[in-house]
């Protein structure tokens, strides 16, 4: 049974199969999980082996091909048509001699489509060099057509449906983040203080239970922040240190990622405080400046002209447009908050805005995931903005 | 600070040149981030980007390329110095007109190695086909060497180092599937139950935390155990119902999966008691007829005909070497137990050899991590193989 109602699929579909028309795609090959799910519901741990989603100009459903043990998953969380369920042997899997996009190449020949243009997603995470060889091999095709993000941006505006989903993320959320603050204290192990978020995260609320986010968390101290990739250690939280929390809940893989910065066991240092201060601030003031219409760089601007009249500056972006993913991101690599991003803000884009500001020796980050309304935001999560002071 | 010696990595480097001799090539660009790690320790969650390590036949130390901001992470995990670890600016991420791909392959011509032969992982995950074509177009080259899975051949026998990790993830192993059984009981729903083995999974031991497993637990029941790669619900679990637990522990990357069965409240059908009883008669076999010098094809010939005596057959294989990785797979993609798997074992191999028995309405599964030894095999996790029955 598909999340989604049949309209809702159809409707995306449209949209994809215009934005196709524009770049003269016939035959859209989707390999990015996130999009697959967007197209047909499709839901599972298999994008370990390749699987794909069809979209094709003159039928009305896609077609999901992937391994034969999965056709049973997409029964279950798809919206298509048994027909439009095609699963592979297993003997294509993990072998020199045949790839699994070569079934794909050969059964978009076997139903007809074999002069059909067919678009890629070139840089999506699981197509590999070897499917795109493997698929040109099997169409006899030289090049095919780049759709890198094509589904993606088709992705940007949510519907209310995506929006209600993703406010149950935010609900999630604030428990997630308290869960950390309350497991912050000096002398316990990271990896206790994490395995606390992991299980907040998956319990979710009594309502509704949380799945699992695209990124793992989060919470490095000391100089471990400098590293922003790092996970975690057995070492205890030491007193007199500052932790970041980079965190996020997800329902029915739609994310509501949160950060905040919590100083441990002790009075923080004032220029820590003051940075704080001046980040929340101008996080609120960017926040309410934001309405549809402004583009992406006008809202960096506010902030960037804020944290300039304190003498301070910030090179990478603030924000980028998420929602639903798979691993390893949750960002869906379009819009961003950023000088030279045009994109013009319409009701429901969602947005993770995350002002992290970094000090030789110290840092302060906060953030929100909110989305465009009619007049201004609405964040998913409602939780203290501030530096968290913990005794 | 590495996890490994200066020496244990040489020697891996070693192998790897002398496997990319056999292949002809001069520079290997691994973009598989359990290679990176093999090859040089470096561990983040940075690969939502691209990044590489390249072995160069004539350098004694690989290089380590990644985004700026993940060089501190390159400082504090690997184990090469300072003018290995090469950072490419934030203007390369997630844009149209350049890909740090670009910036690899430019910076193997401006460091002289423009002539050399490159070898590339083409079908690793993460390697996508942009950054294939974007490394052709600035090496200036049509076509490039595929070194698909050197690096994972390489790794097949463990150090003695890697098994001591192992071991740590079987401690692990124990705690997270002692915690999923006390965890199912009719009413309770599934995501609690797998929040509390996430719980488990990261918390670790006393003595040693854990770390993320690659792939989410997995613990369906009902119906949903036909289609195995379905996550959670919010659902309660249901008495009188069979629950397959596939679970993993990780600790330093370095894995131990582990697969159980469970009947929750109430007598288990006869049917399923002997399937389960027939199979775990057929994991101790097959594990006990294990010694070094067998063939991958010749251990799952055991299996086989084990199963065949009591009138029941399987089509999969019935394990894959598995150590160290990365979502979205613990597996090593090499050597399996199956017809036709011609790898000789030696000690210190490691495989998770799954028993999964599947009937049209329900099945049974007992999986173990071992390595080889020099008389036969020893399992990371010691855990009863039964049904386990919940009341």
């Amino acid at each position: 049974m598909a999340l989604f109602s049949r309209n809702e699929f159809l409707e995306r579909i449209a949209k994809t199969k215009a934005s196709m028309a524009e770049k003269e795609i016939e035959i859209l090959v989707v390999c990015d999980p996130a999009n697959m799910n967007y197209l047909t519901g499709y839901d599972g741990w298999s994008f370990y082996v390749p699987q794909a989603v069809l979209v094709i100009d003159d039928q009305e459903e896609p077609v999901w091909i992937g391994r034969m043990m999965d056709v049973n998953g997409a029964r279950h969380t798809t919206f298509i048509n048994e027909e439009n369920m095609i699963g592979y042997p297993e003997d294509y899997i993990q072998t020199d001699v045949k790839h699994p996009m070569n079934f794909m190449g050969d059964l978009i020949k076997e139903k007809g489509w074999g002069n059909k243009s067919v678009g890629v997603e070139t840089d999506a995470y699981y197509y590999t060099a070897r499917s795109d060889a493997a698929l040109k091999q099997s169409l006899g095709r030289e090049r095919l057509l780049d759709a890198n993000l094509l589904v993606n941006w088709v992705r940007l505006v949510k519907s209310d449906a995506e929006i209600d989903i993703m406010k149950q993320a935010g609900k999630i959320a604030e428990n997630v983040m308290a869960t950390a603050l309350d497991h912050l204290r000096p002398g316990t192990r990271e990896c206790d203080a994490v395995a606390a978020v992991y299980q907040a995260q998956i319990t979710g609320t009594k309502d509704f239970g949380g799945d699992y986010p695209s990124i793992v968390p989060m919470m490095p101290t000391g100089e471990k922040t400098s590293a922003p990739h790092l996970t975690w250690t057995d070492d205890p939280y030491q007193p007199n240190q500052a932790v970041n929390l980079e965190l996020a809940a997800c329902r029915h893989r739609y994310h509501c990622p949160i950060a905040r910065t919590a100083f441990i066991g002790g009075t923080p240092p004032e220029k820590l405080q003051r940075l704080a201060d001046i980040t929340v601030e101008g996080l609120n003031l960017t926040l309410d400046a934001i309405e549809p219409g402004m583009t992406g760089e006008a809202v960096e601007k506010v902030w960037r002209e804020h944290i300039g009249r304190h003498g301070f500056e910030k090179e990478s972006r603030i924000g980028y447009a998420m929602g639903l993913n798979y691993p390893p991101d949750w960002g869906e690599h379009t819009a961003s908050l950023r000088p030279g991003d045009k994109t013009v803000l319409a009701p429901n884009m969602t947005f993770h805005m995350i002002l992290g500001m970094w000090m030789d020796d110290f840092g302060f980050e906060c953030s929100e995931s909110f989305r465009v309304t009619e007049t201004g935001v609405e964040t998913f999560a409602k939780f203290d903005r501030k530096l968290f002071v913990i005794n």
